[in-house]
């Protein structure tokens, strides 16, 4: 099993691959970086949303439409997708196991050779998941797929993080789940290239759709997805960013009904769409930069945090963290003795 | 106003040393230098909870108990203690602006010198939510207060890292919040020390009672608060976290009902009773090791990338990007080169 057989479309080479992914482990990364020449094809498509919008449920549907495309539906997608999901389950983040475990999925995409699906149980360490879930990515990307979809749990920070590092990010919403979540949610609003209200024959969905409107309206579009990623060096605004509102993409509110794939094929059309804005506006090689310069950065600390590890003795660090505790130095203080190797 | 201003107890000056240490200014980090010898005094609770839960009318409820304590209720504690509160706001993670706003809070508070409350946003970058936070506390701590109390609401893993930080992490539930949200609040549960299920008026009090104390079955006790955070270098264990499950800790489930008090002296009192329990097993100075440690490795963090960036220019990280877009070498590659400084 190898790096070559997952690129010849071997699924249990890359099943293989995708675990040792998963684990951080030596094989994992060095398959990362024989992977990554050949990554950079798939359109990624990441979807967020509370627990109960009904995520799980709309992003099957979804995988489904772009295997059997309707005709002329989504505009330049008559040929069937193949599709890669990740999906990123609740879970403590101590066990390090799923709570909800892996869940049954796929009835209708079941034995087809043209999806391929893995869970993946939230990590204790933020920045572990992100790592591990655009690793992922990054393998389904190099296999072939022509989709990749990375669905979340928008309940956090850092699942909205991982969303968002997405070509095209899709935020669910369901009517009826409550003031206080809704004003939660506001920041993952501001990421929102598309929004879905699911559950659109609920009552309230009208309301839930105004209310989205609303707090749309109130986000500055723009300059949105550049905000708030890994900041190791500071990266200039492309002229397209900072441009006029004219050509700034304003995020539609498509509602659908995903238990019975009403407004599916609606919301694959707006996907479309906005990739082809993407291109157009030159929107989506900035998005491509922010993607591999948070990967790179967060490397980068890791790499600096590892070397400067084999500088000092355990002792050394212990007997820091001592004074620390008898409150003798401060945690600044520490730090400046520790990376400028002063006597203690 | 200087750092021995707030150090004498006046409140003008603690107001400004917030602000400034919350947007990490020159000033700010100067002032948690100074502060730090005088912080390890204060009672650290952490309460934790997701919206809808109560979290604020029952902190509100305790920080009056801590004031106006009954007659021997909670034991140990018959003098009126002084309370500081950092309330961490739900918030957009991208327009830095509290959605909620400052809460009206505090009626029967109002007016107590000897209550201080501080508000915040969450900011954008998690790391410095929590920096914010901790140093807000040790602002407090050193101002002299008995006891402060940190106020996060549970979504996200920011959150509930900087309630378990705390001495004490108290988790509020809430009947009818619905099972997917439960199912998420695993990793939550496994950090309380106590928990809470407020509402206990509610239909369903008795039924997420019996759950939680189910949930708490499944989490393995004794080495809970050690896992997940920041690790620079490994802490050893001491020998009291290992210990059999005879003298671990076992977290009580207390029911209330916020908005009438009810049950408010319970909690203070097996608050009193944990912190007996930290100070008898040990657990204390550890947990205080683990919350000065992960300061000191995150500014560890930060000042190693700090140096570095001295070391290149912007051109040559902009090279790297360029060539990691164009597939030319991967992300990890790219790190070596940089670090090294090998030639381009």
């Amino acid at each position: 099993m190898s790096v070559q057989d997952l690129l010849a479309g071997n699924r249990l080479a890359l099943a293989r691959t995708l675990s040792e992914i998963e684990n951080e482990s030596p094989e994992g990364k060095r398959a990362l970086n024989e992977l990554f020449p050949h990554t950079g094809q798939a359109r990624l498509i990441g979807v967020t949303g509370a627990p109960g919008t009904g995520k799980s449920t709309l992003v099957n549907h979804l995988a489904y439409l772009y295997r059997h495309p309707l005709q002329g539906h989504p505009p330049g997608d008559v040929e069937p997708q193949s599709v890669g999901i990740v999906a990123v389950d609740p879970s403590s983040p101590f066990s390090g196991g799923a709570v909800l475990g892996d869940r049954v999925r796929m009835r209708d995409l079941a034995g087809d050779a043209g999806v391929f699906v893995r869970s993946m149980a939230s990590r204790g360490s933020l920045g572990g998941l992100a790592r591990a879930t655009w690793g992922l990515v990054q393998a389904l990307d190099a296999a072939g797929y022509d989709i990749v979809i990375v669905e979340t749990v928008g309940a956090g920070q850092a699942e909205v993080d991982i969303a968002r590092l997405a070509h095209t990010t899709v935020v669910i919403e369901a009517p009826g789940l409550g003031d206080d979540i809704q004003a939660i949610k506001a920041g993952i609003l501001e990421i929102a290239d598309i929004l879905v209200v699911n559950k659109a024959d609920r009552p309230g969905a009208e309301n839930t759709a105004r209310a989205l409107r609303g707090m749309l309206e109130l986000a500055a579009p723009g300059k949105r997805f550049l905000q708030n990623h890994a900041q190791v060096m500071p990266l200039p605004l492309p002229p397209g960013i900072l441009a006029t509102e004219d050509n700034a993409w304003e995020a539609p509110i498509v509602q659908t009904i995903a238990t019975t794939g009403t407004g599916i094929p609606l919301l694959a059309e707006e996907i479309t769409r906005h990739q082809a804005y993407l291109q157009t506006s030159g929107d989506l090689i900035h998005k491509e930069k922010i993607r591999l310069k948070t990967e790179m950065d967060d490397l980068l600390e890791r790499a600096l945090v590892s070397r400067w590890r084999e500088s000092i003795t355990i002792e050394t660090y212990q007997t820091m963290l001592d004074k620390l505790v008898e409150r003798k130095i401060s945690p600044q203080q520490a730090v400046q003795i520790l990376i400028d190797g002063e006597n203690l």
